[in-house]
């Protein structure tokens, strides 16, 4: 067992909410020791932390599906570690967990704590570190059961996805192409749109970045759209919402591009689309599936092991120092695949 | 039976289509002899003409669930009438029906278009004719199927409905309540939040011309919004959007406040909500339960004659030619009730 008193825990801590953008400004970096837990409690050595959209608006006041992380607090992320020192039952030293670990190098849990940061154990001979913060995580999980459960996608449907090399959109695409469906991305940028069509094979993805979403719309999903999941919001839901078919699905995940805006969020102006077409419109909060995370677990690591299933990630070194920076890369679309800050090496 | 030759028959046609809201240079009046429908085809007295909202966008040009009326079409228009010369079996002269007869004041259908028109025979003893352009009959069906097909409401719930006062919104409250349901209108003027919570039996009324509809939600919304049915779009389904409850269910039927915009429609921008909450937005089409009409129709028909059930009609005179002047009592909120138009008098 490590000697916790020769360890110093760095922190990145939300030093004042944004407006807009988040800056360097909204965060305070400390150095703390790392405190004993006491009886029940675990260390954990945090390994990798993922970083989401939804970080965003966790740094905003106001009521949302989670309480917002309060100032001075370390900032709240889901990430893999190493037990470094247990005295609770379930975890012993050397034990990969995931769980809301926090942008720090080392979370002590409490025993009231362990619960709460969702502290469950990972096996990493199933997969490498990163994947379980990615297919087998947060994102996978989110895409898998959003899909399926309020997609509800039919073989022979079009299913189109934005966001499509993130996170998210790659479960999303990749499921809806083992149930049989046509799949078609949009994401930004040639090499993106490349990815998920060569790799992970997208039946077409749409580049935003060059030339009309709304032409790529008609091209590549003659048939209109039965299944929209929006990871962006704005504009491009505004364009699937004129090629939606009748009795159509969208499931709304997330707005990347309004989550910065500071001015009202653009709501989507073609939503009596939903009217003419008799479609619905459903939010998702991945939480709500948490007792079924262990069933898609197996399901995606089987997909994984027969090669009918990859995934990408975009591992960032630097340590909790570059949180600020690496976050921000969400929302320029800099990252490609699913973003990951390396904390420590850890095996 | 009725010597055709000798009627004329009045119309009012489709001249240009409007942008933004209807003025009288939209419309043209002609003077028509009424031609004999041929053999199995049937000539309707129209008695009674409804006026709805939808009928500003069969006047635009474009896609939607029906097709917009063709510029020097007669206006399309749902009516209740009475057969008088028919050489079809189903119909007999004298026979009051249902159907889509058209703004004028003789609708010759042949035997190829009594299907198109949804011709259909009423029993006239079982609720005075206006009631079968309201309760039982479009209105009073999108609000039942609406309301209970998607809106799914459970006892217990809040129901919100907005133009509480109208046709639709009268069926939505009356049949919430008969569920079990808090109900909550949302109406233009204290005379009509009266009526609703004196006559309806609604348990509240926000008068959104007079003070904030968000306080008013907050007032009689003490548990959040379960079921919201949205007759009207705009700042008022921006401000219910804050206050709906997880896995609330928002039925989108119309957007009475967009219909006559010139620039874009206005999305709602709280439309994040959905994902926050888990909740769903839907579009209906009253046609999609045309098989099951006469069930609802026949359940109505029991609640009013059980005292269970109320409804108003605004009926106003002048015939087919203060069609124009009255559609546009709609988007003002000047009547009050159900909007018809009395063509002649048939009984």
């Amino acid at each position: 067992m490590t000697d916790l008193s020769t360890l110093v825990n760095h922190q990145t801590r939300l030093a004042a909410r944004p407006t807009g953008a988040a800056s360097r400004e909204n965060w305070r970096f400390t150095a703390e020791p790392v405190v004993d837990p006491g009886a029940d409690g675990v260390v954990v050595q945090v390994l990798m932390l993922s970083l989401d959209p939804a970080m965003r608006g966790w740094m905003n006041e106001g009521k949302s599906y989670i309480a917002p992380v309060g100032i001075g607090e370390v900032m709240r992320a889901g990430g893999v570690g190493k037990v470094i020192a247990s005295a609770a039952a379930e975890f012993a030293v050397g034990d990969y967990v995931t769980g809301s670990l926090g942008v720090q190098e080392y979370c002590a849990l409490d025993a009231g704590a362990l619960g709460r940061a969702g502290l469950a154990k990972i096996d990493p001979g199933l997969a490498p570190l990163e994947k379980w913060l990615n297919p087998l995580g947060m994102p996978g999980m989110t895409g898998y059961f959003g899909l399926l459960d309020v997609g509800q996608p039919k073989p022979g449907e079009t299913v189109v996805v934005s966001g499509a090399a993130g996170a998210v959109g790659q479960m999303v695409g990749q499921v809806a192409k083992i149930k049989g469906c046509r799949v078609v991305g949009i994401a930004g940028g040639k090499d993106k749109c490349e990815f998920v069509v060569r790799e992970l094979g997208f039946d077409a993805c749409i580049d935003y970045k060059s030339g009309s979403v709304r032409d790529g719309l008609k091209q590549h999903c003659p048939k209109g759209v039965d299944v929209y999941f929006d990871n962006v919001g704005g504009d491009i839901l505004d364009m699937v919402l004129t090629r939606i078919n009748r009795g159509a699905r969208i499931v709304i995940c997330g707005a990347i591009s309004q989550y910065n805006a500071t001015t009202a969020v653009q709501g989507p102006k073609n939503y009596l689309s939903l009217l003419v077409n008799r479609a619905r419109m459903e939010g998702i909060v991945v939480f709500d599936w948490a007792d079924r995370f262990p069933e898609a677990i197996r399901e995606i690591a089987a997909w994984m092991a027969q090669g009918r299933f990859h995934s990408r990630e975009d591992v960032v070194d630097g340590g909790v120092a570059k949180f600020p920076e690496a976050l921000n890369m969400l929302f320029s679309g800099e990252n490609f695949g699913k973003l990951v800050l390396r904390v420590a090496d850890g095996r």
